[in-house]
């Protein structure tokens, strides 16, 4: 009966259509055209070249497509109990017709033809987006980005940050301040104004968030002009800075982006706790780790500071989930959002979710987003998120709280796509 | 049938006369006269100004008991999904008669008027008590209580320690320990003597246990007169203390209660890892939080120097829950306590009393405390917790090791009851 | 259904025969010889002492094995709940055929005589190997063992690494590495050398792993000869290291024998977070606990640095799995290993094991060790991990993913047994 129940529930909230608030998607090709886009995530290939497939061979220069899963396929049984490798199951079920029980040496070819024609028919994408009911789909985009040439009422474009605070010492990223907001940058007052043009550029095109993903040793803090400008003049004259001058840039970049989201009224996606570059030799995307060692209390003075700005906030390490839920329980401005990356496994969103359910308001609760880079991707993923809410609502609030199914599949609802609505001013 | 058994191990723990060994309970107004005693509890009042009611309205001078509760009311659907709110809906059907699934602007007010018609009746307090299964309450008695006009049979006096710990700099803990304790600190020695004179008091009134809350950076040392004598002189002649020498005074304080402890044969309750006043702007205690990055190991000479002092232990971040277990599997004087405020919720408690049980002796466990300010939440708190008991000893204990249910019943009366009386000298 | 599903994956579990890839076996005394060499195992004596039983009982010399049993029954009933005295009854069931639900005072003596018996068979080793399905056993070894006078394909060598690295300062450990390598260490290189000769060793007599032990602030870094070079001399001299040099002289030493694993091909089991002698009145063994704040990042520069080595990792810590499943997810040369110590616990075992399976490859999980010290412990340890085993089996991949049962089991067999062959190159 309680199985019957998880699944009536879950019919509910299969009938949703998604909003999905933090994706990777090219809007200028936001569908795979052969299995090789979906393969060739770093999910898949970070994953066979743990399992010992060599990096050169996974990134070969000019490998064809067809040849590179083919790659990927040997290494398949080696990851066949991974969850990434069930959505790829889920993948090729739902949207190519496959029916067997593993994509093999013996197999695959067939599921790569089978899905490259479907990829080659003219609506693919609006299949994808139809089939996976992705209503909206929210991007990453570089702080320099046109935003030109595709329909931002469906892919929203949110202004992705990590250049400016982390890499601003770095020659290239100037040239792209400087260029994208026509203000050569001199002083720390043409600083603040450059990046002030990056947010009404992007507001102006429907951006509805700001986002960066932050290192687990960071800490904001404001940062006034006079202590940052003998930084700044440093990088303008080329001189390599400190380590200490380097995180004084750094927050004062981090403070600045936050005075516009709070101008601007755009709510400032944290994600907290990557450490990039921690496997050098690891393929593309898949050399990043993480350090358990932080904590939200580097963000206290941030969420005092600011309490006009929305803080969706992702973190990658599981342990920090209890921070996350008493810092949302607290601030007005924290806000759980989704479950991310290392912490994206059902193991560890099935206790997320408990006890997010279980102390934050429902109106301060972001279930899920994809962070897919191709489309195919959302329906397997918010498929694995809608099954573990399904079984969390019947179990906690059916049936140890006596709540009838309807009141149930409301919070699901408000959870999944409601929500995201309300953060993000849609 | 694997329900069936958890509801009659939950009917024998039911049963149970209880003794809640953690409260903030004023013994001279212990039960509530109005809703707004229970709905000011800090649980609903930061949640609901999480949930964006502003505190200004929340705490508005002279504001009306019942225009307070109606304010509050206005938010209780946003954290309908809260264990906090399954507590109040369990407080109003238990106690007031309320039927309904959800307190809403429309029947609040019946919900009021029914409570302070329940609450005005003579015997209320006696009442909930009564209701409640509550034989013996704990309280946290400020160092300066004089401890009268109360039955401290009932409600058991318990020393409560940070002003010395912590806040001794400052002009009016000094203040208060004089005029206590009847003697002027001028030293070190007089110092000790003074903090003598207040667990002579304490323990000639009855109380059972000292306690105290610490931040996750505390690591207790012992500290030798000559090296606090400077220290304590700064203090007296007014001079600002830096930091090192705050933690020295801190150490210091905190030892001599150690060996005070020992001395009086208390228990020393630890409540370890909440930082304060981290959200300013919060409502009052609703601004704590913790730093989830501390460790038993900052105790380990603690409880190697004083084997004969017990100490119950509550940890507020759940990635400490491991290492309680741990501890208390190891040290003799290492006791587990409860389930504490940011870790008081199904999820965390499910997770950590099972963990308890499986590896700790069960006479080192305590089980649980309601840690409330008004009778009432008893009630609910200890149901929550009673309820994860009984599905723990049924599946882990009954079915996985193929106990009998009366054995795991006494395993749960032990630690819901047993142990209480025991590690407090009951 | 559920159940009858588990049962079906156990049974087929059961029926494989195992390879113990880390234990305290001693190879010429394998097996007990009286209930005193099961019951004195630190568990029990560390949980009896935690419980009360002063050290000096558990410990006093001369004492006899039947009084040590006695003294230790006396404290039974305090830890009947615990998952070790679950072992002792499987234990004593399984093989001396006791039938009760408790060792008490009043029929412990039938026990310890029916053990006796049965340990006095000339054959009791083999009976303990057999019954429990046990085919062969990593030992634990020290690094200057002759490893002679076993069976070295039975139980199987293992170079143990912890007094190099971490007391190469004390002369009996220089004086034990001079004697067993045959060389005088006077500089660093031939202290590289010495090291070299005690692979040789190990390799020739069949060791399958080199193991260390290592704290929670220790992180592995490359230190040239010149560097360590004048505080070889100092220690050589006698002179005693500061904290730094101490530091300096364990990283080269580390780094050294991760430079022979990969000479020698020999895995490097990396056990990571234990703190030594934190409770310094413990019993025997008893002693150690863990910091939790430690990260593997601390360990990225070693794991680029030795992509040939394989490193078989344990956590101590249960809230560093997380860590350790995305390390393994990500480094080729990183697999997760057992359940070690404080995490061995059915609470802490199935969270693990359920977020390794769904995230590491299947080829890079070793499921289980014992840790033992005497064979019997085998049996009821690893019965323990294969019923958590066969329930995420069955719950997590028959159920939820919907693998039939042989392919579950498959995967069941891979963590258990195929993985330490392929892993330990057997």
């Amino acid at each position: 009966m309680s199985e019957q129940l998880v699944q009536r529930i879950l019919g509910e909230l299969e009938s949703l259509a998604l909003i999905d608030p933090h994706t990777h998607i090219n809007p200028h090709a936001a569908a795979s055209t052969t299995l090789a886009d979906i393969m060739g995530y770093h999910y898949y290939t970070e994953l066979a070249h743990s399992a010992g497939l060599p990096r050169e061979q996974i990134e070969e220069p000019g490998l064809d497509p067809k040849e590179k899963v083919g790659r990927l396929v040997t290494k398949l049984d080696d990851l066949e109990n991974t969850v990434q490798v069930s959505w790829l199951l889920e993948m090729c079920r739902e949207f190519f017709g496959f029916d067997g029980d593993a994509i093999t040496p013996d197999n695959w070819e067939s599921v790569y033809d089978a899905a490259a024609a479907k990829m080659a028919e003219p609506d693919w994408e609006q299949q994808v987006l139809r089939q996976s009911k992705l209503e909206k789909v929210f991007l990453t985009n570089d702080f320099d980005d046109p935003l030109t040439g595709f329909d931002t009422s469906l892919y929203i474009p949110c202004l992705r940050t990590d250049d400016l605070v982390f890499h601003f010492a770095k020659r290239e990223t100037r040239e792209r301040l400087a260029k994208s907001s026509g203000t050569e940058v001199t002083t720390a007052a043409s600083l603040r104004s450059a990046i002030g043009v990056l947010f009404e550029h992007f507001t102006r095109n429907g951006a509805r968030a700001c986002a960066i993903s932050l290192p687990p040793d960071f800490s904001p803090a404001a940062v006034d002009d006079a202590t940052v400008e003998p930084v700044l003049q440093a990088v303008l004259s080329g001189r390599e800075l400190t380590r200490d001058e380097a995180v004084t840039l750094s927050q004062f970049n981090f403070w600045t982006l936050a005075g516009f989201c709070a101008e601007f009224k755009l709510p400032f996606d944290l994600m907290i706790g990557v450490n990039r570059r921690v496997y050098e030799d690891g393929v593309f995307q898949g050399q990043d780790l993480f350090d358990q060692r932080v904590s939200l209390i580097q963000y206290g003075k941030l969420f005092n500071a600011f309490p006009q700005v929305t803080f969706p906030i992702s973190v990658l390490a599981q342990t920090s989930n209890q921070e996350l839920v008493s810092y949302a329980w607290i601030f007005p401005n924290v806000v759980t959002n989704g479950h991310w990356w290392y912490s994206n496994i059902p193991a560890y969103i099935e206790q997320d979710c408990r006890s997010r359910l279980q102390a934050v308001p429902k109106t301060k609760q972001v279930g899920y987003y994809s962070d897919m880079y191709k489309l195919e991707f959302a329906l397997p993923k918010f498929g694995m998120y809608r099954r573990i809410l399904a079984k969390v609502l019947a179990e906690d609030f059916v049936i140890d709280r006596g709540w009838n199914e309807e009141r149930a599949v409301e919070l699901g609802t408000l959870n999944l796509r409601g929500n995201v609505e309300r953060v993000f001013n849609i």
